[in-house]
């Protein structure tokens, strides 16, 4: 079995205005280190497949087609083989 | 600088429609290898501080205080040192 942990976050020159909402509210409560806050999705695949070659395309494959916007979104993801 | 990587998911025990739904979304695009599927929130943050404890400790209380719920969401981060 794989464990495929995606990333899926906004492209950089898109607004976020989720980031900048999380930001105020850190601020509010006196976190004024923070320079910068942007927010994305994190989703978690449990696959059947001892494959890491083919894991890896379907992964590539179901990010493009479903788990993020090619428009606005970028995506990154890490595998790792795990007990069934 | 640091940049931490925060992970927030919901509790094992608590149902994930959004899950659900990706998951048959991806069934139905025929990935049958799919077993299971949970998604969360990915949040970046870029901190003003050079030191990693202090910025361990403020990420920490960001996060129980206000970017997880604990009733319902675990999270975990990550922590980088990052060019200013």
């Amino acid at each position: 079995m794989f464990e495929a942990r995606v990333f899926v976050t906004l492209k950089k020159a898109i607004l976020d205005p989720q980031g900048k909402a999380v930001k105020s509210g850190l601020l509010a409560l006196g976190y004024d280190r923070v320079e910068d806050v942007r927010v994305g999705k994190y989703l978690m695949l449990t696959l059947r497949t001892t494959d890491r070659l083919e894991a890896e395309k379907e992964v590539r494959e179901m990010c493009d087609r479903l788990l993020a916007n090619p428009v606005i979104e970028d995506y990154t993801f890490e595998l790792r083989e795990v007990a069934p």
